[in-house]
């Protein structure tokens, strides 16, 4: 396997509990996930997660909504990537098994932002336009934005779309992507008819 | 002014304070920062504010050393653009004085991420590491990981390599450039050698 031709996909993220005792959200949310599918480090900063990509958004869409059933008002800051030429085949467990091990149905309201990042490609900003009418086919489509989409709605229906949407955006011809993604939940400012 | 050849720069972000008294934090900080410089509007997940470069990058800087300063942990992530192609010439003040506004010289340590993403231009990769090494160069570099780099020091001397950065990574030829960063202050997770 050669550098840029693997089918990794990354994620790496921070977690924002606005809370004073946010050691233990955090904590306890990583705990809460089932890891097992992908390679996972975290500095002072930010979390990284690489792997299979069913495997990556299950994760983070699981540790999103432990930390949400804290209550607490957390932010989540995500960026996404694949196909990277400048990244290479290890740090990750694309060889483990393809189910994915994170099942909470658990219904949760989330408001979110998402950019996509199609690189190298001279054609992206179709690939965006056409990504953006997807999410009001979705019915998660919240508002249009200076440097971003709105993407609200159930957890669940908006983690598929963003899985959805990773996926088709890119090609084989166009293999690098990066989708960035601002999730906020159970905030004070999320007006009261946006809930689920 | 035609769509896409404006000079106009943005940046969206959020400011996380990991309190239980988040709101105070976030409307202290904007309230201490003079924001004459620059078109703002904040939604239930980021704000985003646009105008003269040297405006945003000091309007940023002044609005995050004006939360670090409560001594709460808090993080602040954001997005700078420049040249989308389906952006437009509006909701910006590219008229006012080119004099920034905000001097507080106050050292404080950061530690932050930040990825470059040069839109529709081949060559992108070169321009990316060729900033990594600038940021060698200014003697603020941190560390290498996936979908990042580590950059950190005095916030003053960050920012001021971000804003270059983001100045030489662009050209007339390519002119959309997104840079994407996640800053972490006053938190527990800092180690001790690396504070200014």
């Amino acid at each position: 396997m050669e550098c840029g031709t693997s089918k990794i996909v990354g994620c790496r993220f921070s977690l924002h509990p606005m809370a004073g005792d946010f050691i233990p959200v955090i904590k306890g949310a990583l705990e809460a996930t089932d890891l097992t599918g992908v390679w996972k480090h975290t500095d002072d900063v930010s979390t990284v997660i690489r792997g299979q990509e069913q495997h990556v958004f299950n994760v983070i869409k699981a540790i999103t909504l432990h930390a949400a059933k804290t209550g607490e008002h957390v932010a989540i800051n995500a960026t996404f990537s694949a196909g990277c030429p400048g990244d290479t085949a290890g740090d990750s467990y694309m060889d483990v098994d393809q189910e994915v091990h994170n099942h909470d149905e658990t219904k949760q309201y989330v408001s979110s932002q998402f950019a996509l990042y199609p690189m190298n490609n001279p054609d992206y900003m179709s690939v965006i336009y056409r990504e953006v009418d997807r999410a009001k086919e979705r019915g998660v489509f919240n508002d249009s934005m200076h440097y971003a989409s709105g993407i609200h709605g159930d957890i669940h229906e908006v983690f598929n779309f963003y899985e959805e949407t990773f996926g088709k955006a890119r090609s084989d011809e166009h293999q690098h992507l990066v989708m960035t993604m601002s999730m906020s939940i159970n905030s004070p400012s999320h007006k009261g008819d946006h809930h689920a």
